[in-house]
């Protein structure tokens, strides 16, 4: 009496997670955060009327969701001003980060990201056999130029930016993000995650170009729209990469009221720019504690702040295991020389009051313990 | 300029969907359906306390939901008096199907099924390139002695029965499948979907046995808990299978208003047994209006009856499109002989009064159009 035989792909994977949930550490601690600032979630919350429509569509639970996303994708539509045809719905963007690799990765392809980007794209190319090329970050930012060249010489399938960046908050601009796509190998395609776009500055997304099959962009209701809990993200791309998703697809994946949120929370534009303007204030308040505190924020285009420790990867380790210790949740990038920073969510005073409380005893205990 | 380097198995896929949608055939249609009893839907809805939970947890959507789904674990484990690590919480069964395939099948692997079964599996293991082979139905029921024959004759990796069976309704005993299992080859693993257990008569599930590592049950709250739209599936099985869904699983995916809706339906046994009496009495009604209108209904240990129209699949095609001309949403079994039956969900009088009005007019049009 055996188990199943796996996959030799599977066999040889780690069961790993590519974050530890806040929730995973408070019952490891066995206390809860005062703070929940670690994983840019947007605290200030999703539109009062998103609110009210998932409330609603709550007591129609019994109903699967539409399987085409069809409301969703018309009014997404619309409001890029692009065909509903180039737009797909899905789980997250990790989730359709996950259909994609599974669409164009088999075991031995290489892929492009930098090192120290989005660890869950890198856990689904581990799924699927993909073989990483990480290139460095250049001055705390993606770099693109490193990237394309990296997957000309490897013959890449997927190159992956994040702009702006996470963990480190950098962006580039639109223009230097076209010059990007007109330079993707032939063969290749750029994944261009977009998650925190709505934070950035005008001029720093590209044009949305759907004939363009040489990128797919990646969008998200769980940053600006507060809808993180919901799982909805949505990918924009030349129709024929569009279709081959309902090729793997979960088609009847998402859920109803997240679909109804979802929708709710775009037609509510005023709570959105609301949103920015309040993000804007605590990443200014946030860039001010630092000051305060002998540490230098770097300059951000989204919803959170990395905040330079002045040290090595050792120090910024120990500030954040403290901050933990004082209940305050937040999170740091994984790779040298980013290590040095430790990454702080934007939200409301009450949060960043207790962070701008534990943070100067945070650090002297790790000054302390580290000389 | 090219598109992305598709993998070859998903250059040769189809772009399909299991399912066609009853939103997708309004929209088609250009008008609502007045009765929505094709999709098995739990009509009577989930616990009013379930409601009010996700009510209030819709506030919280900023959050995202825990990757462990660590309290519906531990409620499921203290429910069935299991361990908590023997349980998979995921996207609906659905989801999770589409991790286990990925888990064992490779292209060319053998996996057994039966003709007419779910087809959303058979989807999942053309996805990853198994090779499919079924045995029919015998008497309108899955045949659990010609499953294990053709697996032990096809070295199957994945062995799929329902039970009770979607589409017809129909059960074997607790005994029955319990000696399925004791006769699963050495190699393969038997999936055994228990979507629908709740509706059946005690003694149909066998004993759960999580130190068995030839089955893997799998269990929903989209039927008898009226959560299909909140997406909440989980796996009972040996610890070792159930950890290796962490090597593939997209952690985050859960929506987090689904977790803890799920969470308030467990722990409303008063509402899940009103469900069961209220779909036993749907039930009977069915049954009655079927033989009403000269039909046969089977018997069935779900929330759904098969009518069978007493001819060929040509005419229950053409029974089941004249209800949906009349706007009532039902279903049918794909594959002969089964399809000369209709596929009527349990549901509340307004509804069952609909379809009680249609189907005399729609059984009479269908003997205009085919004699």
């Amino acid at each position: 009496m055996t188990g199943p035989r796996y996959t030799d792909l599977v066999a040889a994977l780690p069961a790993s997670v590519p974050f530890v949930g806040p929730e995973t550490q408070e019952r490891a601690r066995g206390r809860p955060f005062r703070a929940r600032l670690g994983a840019n979630e947007n605290i200030f919350g999703p539109s009062p009327k998103a609110i009210a429509a998932m409330q609603q569509a709550a007591v129609e639970s019994w109903k699967y969701g539409d399987a085409e996303n069809f409301e969703l994708r018309q009014a997404l539509a619309a409001h890029h001003g692009i065909a509903p045809e180039t737009i797909m719905v899905g789980e997250g963007i990790d989730g359709l980060l996950g259909y994609l690799v599974r669409l164009v990765v088999e075991p031995g392809d290489a892929v492009v990201t930098s090192e120290g980007a989005y660890p869950t794209f890198n856990y689904h190319v581990a799924g699927y056999g993909g073989v990483l090329h990480k290139v460095p970050f250049r001055d705390d930012a993606e770099d693109p130029d490193a990237l394309i060249a990296k997957a000309a010489e490897t013959q890449a399938k997927l190159i992956y930016i994040s702009n702006p960046d996470n963990p480190m908050g950098t962006w580039h601009d639109a223009a230097r993000i076209q010059a990007m796509i007109e330079a993707v190998p032939e063969g290749s395609l750029l994944i261009l995650d977009e998650a925190y776009i709505e934070f950035a500055p005008e001029g720093t997304a590209p044009a949305l170009d759907t004939g363009d099959p040489r990128v797919i962009r990646m969008r998200t209701f769980s940053k600006a729209y507060g809808l993180a809990g919901a799982r909805v993200g949505y990918a924009i791309a030349a129709a024929p990469l569009i279709t081959a998703f309902n090729k793997v697809r979960n088609h009847f994946g998402m859920a109803r009221t997240s679909q109804i949120g979802a929708l709710a929370a775009l037609q509510d534009q005023d709570w959105h720019d609301e949103i920015l303007s309040r993000t804007a204030a605590a990443r200014d308040r946030l860039t001010q504690i630092a000051a305060e505190n002998g540490l230098t924020a770097l300059p951000s285009a989204t919803n959170f702040v990395a905040m330079d420790c002045g040290r090595d990867g050792d120090f910024a380790r120990a500030v954040l295991a403290e901050l933990i210790e004082r209940d305050i949740f937040v999170r740091m990038p994984f790779v040298a020389p980013q290590d040095r920073c430790i990454r702080v969510s934007a939200g409301p005073d009450d949060q960043l009051d207790a962070f701008a409380a534990a943070l100067p005893e945070a650090l002297k205990a790790a000054r302390r313990k580290l000389g």
